[in-house]
């Protein structure tokens, strides 16, 4: 274990860089912090490019046995001081390790579904935390993939935060426009329903025929109407108090379950 | 319309110092930013202690017409100079309206359920966004109340903030112990679920008997163990990718639309 400390300046720039989107995206990479984060991305088998770490406060036994394995994988490591690592980390209380990971939402293009899967379309969401936890609810409904279209990025710190590791678990993709996106579905035979307010197709009704997308839009106005025009199905959540509408992730994770319930029950 | 420079600077430390929790409860209001806010407030009937514009900012009719009700209320009007109004607002394009409310979470003794109540029992929920959007979730799907026992506070602004203005709308009660609130339900005959990822029970069986109320626990670890053995029911939502939790919204919409379904259809 070597101290490096000409090399450490050069990584908290790398890291300061990786604030940037259009950086990351240019980069393929991503920067987590968090034992948990990198945990995840190893068990994604996601290389990690460089583990930062400050030793001063890294206690975990797992945590050690993690950047081993980083290392003998091939990932820099670099040894920060403790205020180094405060200056890097957006914690009050950083456990002191960090990654750069190489990862990146693949072009839709490459996603081929499987016949009885489950997709989830994020549509110009824009509040990176509603985009992590979208993913980690398609996750736990055992969905396919998470397909983001616009809005905001999934390698946003506070999306990889929400999103508790599984972003580098459950693949993500981005399509291009709304025309890639319904082209794909179309070669596929992906069934799509849209969630909207507006709809009228009772929840609980609501037909499935797998695969199946379900598509959500953003947080203030929801998917555009053409959009919601072009699904096979529109379903509406029962709005039954003074409220108009959910959180993005909970009306996703409603219409995920009831998608799963149907198909535990058999009454598609 | 007359312009007070003198007591701005008064209302502006009175709006710093509700920043602080403790000042919030004791003094028994909040502040709030925004015009859905400060409608949901006079439409939920709570008093405007004052309301706070920047008159060169503030163009919606419907804002105008909300001030000239809250004043007719007995609200104080206060102008602010576009520079005064940008130092209280946490947002980055403020509308130019905030408000004081006289607001506070009821103590439960005061709470009788009705014979079909739904309610949601937020226990510890560390996130104020957290519990803003379970306050929101609770109304969509036509609840009761929500009942909040220790975690953060419903006046928190990121709470009111992803609460959409519900909080002014569905009565939140506040719980002092889990003796009173388990107290509370044994006297009322509330039934209750827990969600907790260790249970067993399926989700998609569980029998539903009103009024019921349905617990969730803190981000980090659910519902305290102890908790879970004290109610009537322990439901677990499949968990069935790599993830091994929901955010906790996102648990309690699919519960609490559980429900909501199960008594549609007739299913108990």
């Amino acid at each position: 274990m070597s101290e490096q400390p000409r090399s450490s300046r050069r990584w908290l720039e790398r890291v300061r860089s990786l604030r940037d989107r259009a950086t990351r995206e240019r980069e393929g990479v991503c920067y987590v912090e968090g034992i948990r984060q990198v945990l995840s991305a190893q068990e994604g088998d996601h290389p990690l490019e460089a583990i930062l770490v400050d030793p001063a406060r890294l206690k975990s036994e797992v945590a050690w046995e993690a950047i081993a394995a980083a290392r003998e994988a091939g990932a820099e490591y670099v040894v920060l001081t403790t205020r180094e690592f405060e200056r890097i980390s957006s914690r009050d209380n950083p456990v002191g390790i960090a990654a750069i990971v190489r990862w990146w939402a693949g072009p839709l293009e490459a996603l081929t579904p499987v016949p009885e899967g489950l997709y989830l379309v994020a549509d110009d969401v824009r509040d990176p935390g509603n985009l992590g936890t979208l993913i980690r609810t398609l996750d736990a409904a055992g969905g396919q993939a998470v397909i983001v279209l616009a809005g905001t990025d999934p390698t946003h710190q506070n999306a990889l935060r929400a999103s508790l590791g599984t972003t580098f678990r459950v693949p993500v993709y981005r399509a291009e426009s709304h025309e890639a996106l319904f082209g794909w579905f179309a070669r596929h035979g992906v069934t799509t329903i849209a969630t909207s307010a507006k709809a009228t197709h009772p929840l609980w009704e609501m037909p499935v025929r797998m695969p199946v997308a379900v598509l959500v839009g953003n947080e203030g106005d929801g998917l555009a109407a053409e959009i919601v025009e072009r699904c096979d199905l529109r379903v509406a959540i029962p709005m039954l108090g003074t409220a108009t509408s959910l959180n993005v992730s909970v009306a996703a994770g409603i219409v995920l379950y009831e998608v799963r319930r149907k198909q535990s029950s058999g009454h598609n």
